[in-house]
């Protein structure tokens, strides 16, 4: 009898044991699906996320320019913007982007000429990826911009540079452009997190 | 003693009842948000699946045509195509579609005129939603093709209709254009997955 319960509660530890194992071990493979954290090499540089395309995808643009200098003649580019499954949806929840958020844009060549497509444009070979992380302990107003050079990891933009200063301009919400994200711009308006500057313009826009 | 075995045998079937419990709600999570199949209603229409938005992004083109149909003066589309991970991550392992695949093809509207834009096109609002699907005990031919009213459970679309003899006919693999996925055309081909109308037309055109 005493064996017999003594097996019994070795048997349930065990079972108790293995079940922790399987949860720990279910966990960890849901934040490695999950969750994107930014990560630096040893001299602070940004590592690219490898699986970046597996991320959200928060939109595409073609050939899109804040600037007045005049398009490149027979050159398109598109800009594809990704976002961690995580951080896209606790902006869906709260409106802002969660610390360590990590935005990707990816641009890549436009083209015509291919298979069956007779006119428009189609997506081909990469033409430059940058990053926008939001870390505050580490940058300062929080955000800082990345351009890689292949995979090789990038350096941080200098915080003089324009890309600094136009975004926290204009940004629709928490330096980040919003207002060409479809998916998130009703949320935001919706939370109330639009920055005021943008409120400010948009609503002089409407009125116009 | 016996009171305390009792209560220790106890202790532990509940503690193993609840790392059961969330071992398979767990799992349930894990299936939601990495796993996603056709569902149709009771009247064998398809139901649009309502988080397509964060399965991973195949391209997006913009004004794309296949006919001779001149473009609308004025009217510029996006089509954004998603498929969830796990039908993604098998083609980058196979180079072929798994039985259950769906493709999203959302289209949005194009607009230049936004924020601080100046040039080009950003994606604004749906402008409608298609769906292609493999389900090879369902269709003749192993796939079905689906356009959406809102979010209001689709009707095949006939199997007569052009669209399933044009991508039998072009598609790169699989009767899917994959010719215009950038990611995953180099897996075909490394794959060796190519049609053979698709190779005999490309080894053409690098021909001339």
């Amino acid at each position: 009898m005493m064996k017999s319960t003594l097996a019994l509660i070795l048997a349930a530890g065990i079972f108790a044991i293995a079940c922790v194992f399987t949860v720990v071990t279910g966990q960890a493979h849901i934040l490695n699906t999950s969750v994107d954290v930014p990560h630096y090499d040893s001299a602070g540089r940004l590592v690219l996320p490898d699986d970046y395309r597996e991320w959200v995808f928060l939109s595409a643009g073609l050939d899109m320019n804040y600037s007045d200098s005049p398009p490149v003649e027979g050159r398109h580019i598109f800009g594809n913007v990704f976002v961690p499954r995580t951080a896209y949806r606790a902006f869906k929840k709260n409106g802002v982007w969660p610390d360590k958020t990590i935005l990707i844009l990816e641009d890549r060549m436009g083209a015509t000429k291919g298979s069956i497509n007779k006119t428009g444009q189609f997506q081909t070979d990469i033409a430059g990826i940058e990053a926008h992380v939001k870390d505050l302990s580490r940058f300062k107003d929080g955000w800082g911009f990345f351009a890689f050079d292949g995979t090789i990891p990038a350096d941080l933009i200098d915080t003089n540079s324009s890309c600094y200063s136009c975004h926290l301009e204009h940004a629709a919400v928490d330096t980040t452009f919003v207002q060409f994200y479809p998916t998130l711009l009703p949320v935001a308006k919706k939370l109330n997190t639009l920055s005021s500057s943008y409120r400010l313009v948009a609503e002089r826009d409407a009125g116009q």
